[in-house]
């Protein structure tokens, strides 16, 4: 008798599952039911049919040779039954059966099975508030809904879209309707930043700062309390403002679909996924599941967590088929690595933030890296910043975040740092990483050496830094005289500061620190600061060497002017020093504007935007 | 008494270890010296630099913000005394002191040490043949030289340039020549493939095809014996002909320096560099060595390996300095990540290649994997083609190699695999490595994942591969009758190559194979195919099902067009079968009339350009 497969959703990992299974087991009997007409999608790439990068939404459910993968290519290509429009109402785990019902027809049947797996995926969080069952309130859980948003847009009926929920597929969305079809888009989140749980605090500003730029009004801390229309939304009401809006997408996360599993008695872990082991088994050894319908092993805290990727699923489906066949195959578990493209920055990361590494327990702090993506002296570099999150008691590498205009040059960094993460990592496998080295792609010392190298000398005490949030907290109290503002770059670089704040901004170069320590007044808090960091760092040292104690601002200028300047566009940023030439009073007023905004915008916690729009009004 | 350090070299690693100590421990008095009057520059930049992508030297020798790093700087900004121009003469390791001299005045004198450091990097190798010493035959070893070329270039002097050696720096060097400047130019490689010791013989095919389709001649397994001319070099005698040349670079790799340690006594290891401990000691406890002088521990072989990269050299020095100051830190090794450019194309490793690993004594087998940077529905697709190196006997990889037209891409699936090696990875940490996924950077079963995958299939015994170079023999043997060619493709695809080799190549696709299986002769040789390698490895699991049995062509048509195809450029090969629509005849002509080229090229061991013109003038 055939081995007899009946595998619950055919999205991501059901039919890798499947197909590997099938490639391995050619003999058994598999067979795929799915709710959805539609069967076999890259769900990940609904924002970017949206936004028409992908022109049609067939593209997503094709092949890379151009087959569409419908019932019957799973059929003749790969020798896998598919029930579609068909929904699976129990399972009978005694009698290993599944019972379906067709949703075309009503007719119900049992599926006999040897081994089940449940592939049944995630449900998207929606909020329980007035009008959420208003007409153009949607989810991008699927593409029939992702279907109707393009439609509704390419009408030209969207002009102004909230998006609610500031992840991943959240600022996906914002692009798509900001970017390409020019609809006026706010962002609300409930978190104090965007894309929370995936990059600290400093990062975030800078992404908000991009958005900005980019026309799309973010605002943090906001909750939605309900949505007004007719039939159609027309308004969404926060605990602050009411906002227009033609359209509203909830992006707020997802959640294990385990209804069905809950419904049969398997066991669920505390967060709600359904419990497997190592080989996705579950409760039930003739049960597998996998996918956005359980939670992964975190590498990190060695503790579960949920992952709901799509690039997770398809290597767990791999894995499942496997263990289907009779083959052992074991998933070590997930340091949930992630990319997000948000207008012309990409944002990247792996492992812990150190926010949610505080969450975890740990001792953490940060080191924040910027640096050019190739030797310094090669032409064409744009910045990375780069933030290495680290254990302060073992030592231990816990995550790494960044961002740059350079997605692929980013993801060298982070790909590469989220490959040492599962063998516990220390600071010094950062710092003798070897990211393969020529001027035109990297530095002799690359910037992820340099992240190693300066969570080094935090470590051991040699460098104190502050960070972005500090300093504006430090720089907006700056009339109260207790802190100097040395700067130690070149005299052109410092001069508009020094110019403008006097009292506080200080200018000695590095190079001639140790011969001007006395200009330094003994009883003042110090904050080193030069272009990046590094010199700020040595001139630290040259303090401490005098007797003097100070700290070194984290990234210096390149990751401040990123962070609180609205008005520069990103490749002026990144071009640092060199771009102050060409044009140095009004970069630096425009920093010193955004400085002053920023200090402003975080002491209120409020969105700049709006925050802009007060002061030139005159009522800040 | 302050801590006394020489350090003798400052190009890269003296320099790293002198401001890394000086860090460390502010008191050291340390004096570095060099022969040369410019230290403390980007030698991996000299190739740019004459290319013209670097404008000036003076950028290898400044700091990223534009300070120049003479020996001012040194003293000033570091508290490091540079003594330029000085020879080392001896090393007086009991008494504990460096006999120098001045190049400038011949003054000698002592200089005394508690800790020496010993940076005096590699010696390039050069051949001892008739006309080495003619003017206009250079190295590209230091900066001085450098200059030089580019202004013999400049100055329209150059026409027609001949490098020896198709190592990194021999191409770099190539691109820089033909590229920017249009210098008709030929490389001559002793080996019998570009790029020796770094990759296989099949990516290195397909770096010969791009130099050539950039008008940069290749003659490989060819021996330069002697060079002419009256007092500047004109001419290049190999061992098959006579070439016409301007000027002649010889970059035929480096080896370390070591006079100075060999004369003070110091154990070498059997290569012949400056033997040390994993601090970076040598024999003589106070004396230390880093860099191109010595050999690094290999993480995968764990024997002795000469890497002389400047990226090593950096990471050394800061190790070297912690340990000067009387810190500790170990160096674990290294894997030997390379990169580098070759005019449009990027080249990227890490490890073993196959032909290397197997002189290593690993029963090591390849697979290789040709597929887009993106989710496959994205946009702007580039394809990645990546060989993985693996141990058969243990399922252990030992090493990546890959190329593609997107640098930054490549970079990111090689280096996360280079920041696996260290830990012994099997094939199974690469199917499962977290490539941060979203669909305009990677796809969701990306492929470095694939590429793992395929291994584990090969490993397992169900893909049965065969490469290209095998391949080329078989089809140009298909006369003989004993070979199928089982195109799986759909019917547009493979229609050209069924007219053109009506015997010998069959099309039934991958999808109908099951139900056709009788078509297929059974005594025959059956090599499956498609696109990239996926359908084929499926049909070659219809056929065992059927009792059959067949070859996989690695990276199919993917693979084999960008190897042989010399008149198709690298955007329309990448484009793959999209292209086919536009101009399918033209495409596919190409391609069978480079693949009778590649199969006499391959059995004659002969240069294409060379062997196209033999045939466009009717001798072949």
């Amino acid at each position: 008798m055939p081995l007899k497969i009946i595998v619950i959703g055919a999205v991501a990992l059901g039919p890798k599952a499947a197909v590997r299974l099938k490639r391995l087991a050619p003999d058994a009997e598999v067979t795929m039911i799915d709710r959805d007409a539609i069967i076999s999608y890259g769900g990940c790439g609904i924002p970017y049919f949206i936004s028409g990068d992908v022109s049609e939404s067939t593209q997503l459910t094709t092949t890379s040779f151009h087959m569409v993968r419908d019932t019957q290519f799973f059929r003749k290509a790969k020798g896998v039954e598919v029930l579609t429009r068909t929904e699976a109402l129990a399972i009978d785990r005694v009698q290993k059966k599944v019972r379906v019902r067709s949703l075309e027809t009503g007719e119900e049947k049992d599926l006999p099975y040897d081994k089940l797996l449940l592939a049944t995926g995630s449900i998207p969080n929606r909020l329980d508030i007035p009008g959420a069952g208003l007409d153009r309130v949607f989810n991008v859980s699927n593409l029939g809904e992702a279907v109707k948003i393009r439609e509704l847009i390419a009408n030209g009926e969207i002009e102004r879209a909230v998006i609610v929920g500031a992840g991943s597929i959240g600022l996906e969305m914002a692009e798509a309707m900001a970017d390409l079809w020019g609809i006026e888009t706010t962002v609300i989140e409930i978190a104090d930043q965007v894309l929370p749980g995936l990059i600290g605090s400093e990062l975030s500003g800078m992404v908000t700062t991009h958005l900005n730029e980019n026309e799309t009004e973010i605002l943090l801390s906001e909750r939605v309390e309900r949505l007004e229309g007719a039939e159609r939304v027309e308004r969404v009401v926060t605990n602050r403002r009411t906002i227009e809006a033609d359209i509203v997408v909830m992006a707020m996360g997802v959640r294990p679909n385990v209804k069905l599993a809950q419904d049969a008695g398997l066991e669920l872990t505390d967060f709600g996924g359904i419990k497997v082991n190592s080989r996705f088994m579950t409760s039930d050894p003739n049960i597998y599941a996998g996918g956005d319908c359980i939670e992964s092993m975190s590498l990190i805290t060695e503790r579960p967590v949920y992952l709901p990727l799509g690039s997770l699923a398809n290597r767990q489906g791999r894995i499942i088929g496997t263990n289907l066949s009779g083959a052992v195959e074991e998933f070590d578990g997930a340091v949930g690595s992630f990319i997000v493209k948000v207008f012309d920055l990409t944002v990247a990361g792996a492992g812990l933030n150190l926010s949610r590494a505080r969450a975890e327990g740990f001792d953490a702090f940060s080191a924040l890296v910027v640096q050019g993506n190739k030797a310094h002296f090669f032409q064409d570099m744009e910045l990375l910043y780069l933030e290495l999150v680290v254990d302060r008691r073992t030592g231990r590498v816990l995550g790494i975040q960044g961002l740059s205009p350079l997605g692929d040059a980013l993801a060298a960094r982070v790909d590469a740092v989220a490959a040492l993460l599962k063998y516990k990592p220390l600071v010094r496998d950062v710092s003798n990483l070897e990211i393969a080295y020529s001027p035109p792609y990297s530095a002799a010392m690359d910037v992820v050496n340099n992240l190693g190298n300066v969570a080094e000398n935090i470590l051991a005490g040699r460098n104190e830094v502050i960070d972005l949030d500090n300093f504006a907290n430090l720089f907006s109290s700056r009339d109260e005289n207790r802190t100097i503002f040395l700067d130690v770059r070149g005299p052109a670089n410092a001069k508009p500061f020094v110019e403008q704040f006097k009292d506080s901004w200080v200018n000695i170069p590095q190079e001639e620190l140790e011969n001007r320590m006395d200009e330094i007044p003994g009883d003042k808090d110090l904050i080193a600061i030069c272009n990046n960091g590094t010199r700020s760092y040595e001139a630290l040292l040259a303090l401490k060497k005098a007797g003097k104690k100070g700290r070194n601002l984290q990234g210096g200028v390149a990751a401040l002017k990123k962070w609180v300047c609205k008005t520069s566009n990103f490749v002026e940023i990144a071009k640092g020093e060199k771009l102050t030439r060409r044009n140095i009073t009004k970069y630096f007023e425009d920093l010193i504007l955004s400085l002053t905004y920023a200090a402003a915008a975080l002491a209120k916690r409020r969105s700049w935007v709006r925050l802009k729009d007060e002061v030139l009004q005159g009522s800040p």
